[in-house]
């Protein structure tokens, strides 16, 4: 029966009853963290190899640069072919940064911001300007943007991706928009990958706004969690055929393929726009770290071998993703209470819970001892403004950890929801 | 006798020798650089062993963190506490970076820029703002301020670290002035060591700006080329004396102590500094590379181990710059055509030719295939008013390349000096 459907005295039975398996469950004094989208311990022993591959005392880059040394601002050449594959670029297209892609997405907003792109004028005498953000999204882009001052425009996700009817219209009539996030593949955290149309018709954007950049994050381009992966268009081939290719900057990296902290971050671009892109770099830094680099390239070899490590991944994760939703789906779906993705990538699982539940959802849990995303953080400002949307990371706790924190989250859903039913 | 005191027909016969054994050069077809300061294979080779520390298997950080995963935006705590020493700050007033102090440079006047000090006006709101810079100096702190329009005053170096008179003048009377780039030990490129009195200078500063900053970049803090060097004052110890803890902004790096490439960064700061600091950097980045971290701090142990380690560095280095100072004594002193330095520690020599002869010595070595820093790039806009200043990089050749690039440099002196006098 659904929850909204019972009657008062049915629903203050249901509350006492889910209240007494709470007050059970605090008393346990549980301490879990499902905030973060983190690799667990077996995830990060995958790549362990990875620092023997120096071992035969061979530092030389392919061009005849030791790595060790400084130099090469954009990256060794080894490590530029072998990425390019990975966000679909060609070597040109491409520069390696360190290991965080967060900071060259910073980076690159910072540089349009403080000297503008190709030759523009800086973003931050543009007087007050814009970004569009596709919600539910990734709390850390909104903070970029916070940051510079961006005013923030929720973009509502589709099934098939952002609602480009809308994208379309703002960006067509405002030059003060200047940018938009996207995270085109298994996004964050709806686990979204956008589909052929909407791919196309972010190449095909007219915008306002000559100096508009798409920050293409594509954090989860080869994580999988289905063995028959459908993947999503080549944006920067299709820009180019829209004649767009200006209008692209593409970041992935290895957070989630090697080590979160020790990783190899990559932006890809039009020629044109790398070629300005490193003018700005080469102040800010001599190079970044090339040991780490050929380290990548030496470990997996192939773009196609890295593919392969992935499925690995997918071997430990995706039980996970598992538990969650099964979970979900017995607990959650008969009481009509929430819904949620069944994603077939990337790291979450995007939960609507019904309208003004979310942050009593997330209290409920943290008083319990299970740390959740904050509620609101998907949405810029951590406004989310029917606070409905909690995300959940499967990946970081041991199975047994992760039924026990589902558990407790099913719990708290069917109490709030209860409460709230009860309020009105 | 020296070379202005030569008749013109004396000078026509030295001009035309100096040009016979120019030619000479030419025709062997050089090819070296000592462009910039980089350390050479030998020097690489002293830390490679640093690799093999994850052999046992243990990444945990000593407070239970896998350095392998996301988090510790400003480091692991060991790495606090071996860096601190480096620097003579506290656990509490420091911040771990990547690979490159530049970058925390940049980083640090692009916070200031975009969103002031410890809640102050962004610089970029405060009009046409001014920094102070020492000359000559090092080219990549110029680029910096460059980059972001402010405009750069030169102050004169002295033989005890810049002339204080000047700069305690100017940032009483300016409130534009919001920063000055110090080397103070061993600067770049004159290799002169800041004196006590200029250190407590430094910290006792009254400026009209209440968001001034030092930007203390003591790169070669460790880096000594004698068996007895001389310390220079703790500037974070002295500034807490006078009241002024939060003027300071202090970095180094290992880069030229283990890799270049592969180093890791520091910043230090009173705590009110790194506490409001902290807040912008985790919008830029979730954390640094804190295997990196681990990996020197197992390597290492010690503080004093590091130092230890700096001699073995000294040993391969030291006899480079005995060569390019002797061939200078040689060669360059009996002519009364050039000063240089003798430095005591960090990576330059810095030579003063007659004034007007450094872009034309710069030219000539390069056409006969040697590459040095260009002449005015040790002063802001690459402008050096009496183009008189070339920056020495003597570690990266092997000894017997520098030897020839000196004998070669010395040529392109004379042989510059000389077609000055006879154009007077």
């Amino acid at each position: 029966m659904y929850l909204s459907e019972m009657s008062k005295d049915q629903l203050v039975g249901f509350k006492n009853d889910t209240l007494a398996l709470y007050n059970d469950f605090k008393s346990q004094g549980l301490c879990l963290n499902m905030s973060r989208g983190n690799p667990c311990k077996e995830q990060l022993e995958l790549s362990v190899d990875m620092l023997n591959v120096f071992d035969d005392g061979d530092f030389m880059s392919e061009n005849g640069v030791d790595v060790r040394n400084y130099g090469m601002l954009d990256g060794i050449p080894e490590a530029k072919e072998f990425f390019s594959d990975m966000i679909g670029v060609s070597n040109e297209e491409i520069i390696i940064f360190g290991n965080s892609s967060l900071n060259a997405m910073f980076w690159a907003v910072q540089t349009a911001f403080n000297k503008g792109v190709l030759g523009g004028t800086p973003w931050s005498q543009c007087g007050s300007i814009k970004f569009l953000c596709p919600v539910p999204g990734y709390d850390r882009h909104f903070k970029v943007t916070e940051f510079f001052g961006i005013e923030m425009i929720n973009i509502p996700m589709t099934p098939t991706g952002p609602d480009m009817d809308m994208i379309e219209k703002l960006v067509a009539e405002d030059d003060s928009i200047k940018g938009i996030w996207c995270v085109p593949q298994y996004s964050n955290p709806d686990g979204i990958s956008y589909s052929d149309e909407t791919v196309k018709r972010f190449a095909s954007l007219k915008t306002a706004a000559k100096d508009f950049r798409i920050f293409w994050d594509n954090a989860y381009c080869i994580h999988h969690l289905t063995d028959s992966p459908k993947p999503i268009l080549n944006i920067l081939e299709e820009a180019k055929k829209a004649g767009n290719e200006d209008m692209v900057y593409i970041f992935g990296s290895t957070s989630k393929i090697t080590f979160p902290g020790a990783g190899v971050a990559v932006m890809g671009a039009s020629k044109k726009n790398v070629d300005e892109l490193k003018k700005a770099l080469g102040i800010s830094i001599i190079s970044y770290d090339k040991m780490n680099q050929l380290r990548h390239v030496k470990f997996f070899g192939t773009f196609a071998n890295m593919c392969e490590h992935m499925k690995k991944h997918q071997a430990i994760i995706a039980p996970k993703f598992r538990i969650v939703c099964e979970t979900l789906s017995r607990e959650i779906a008969p009481l009509g209470i929430g819904e949620w993705t069944d994603p077939e990538g990337g790291y979450f699982v995007s939960f609507n819970a019904m309208d003004g539940c979310a942050k009593r959802i997330v209290q409920l849990c943290s008083e319990a001892g299970v740390t959740l995303t904050g509620a609101g953080a998907t949405f810029p400002y951590g406004v989310d403004p029917r606070d409905r949307n909690i995300r959940i990371a499967p990946t970081y706790p041991p199975v047994e950890d992760l039924k026990k924190a589902m558990e407790l989250f099913v719990i708290c859903v069917k109490l709030a929801s209860a409460e709230k039913l009860l309020a009105e």
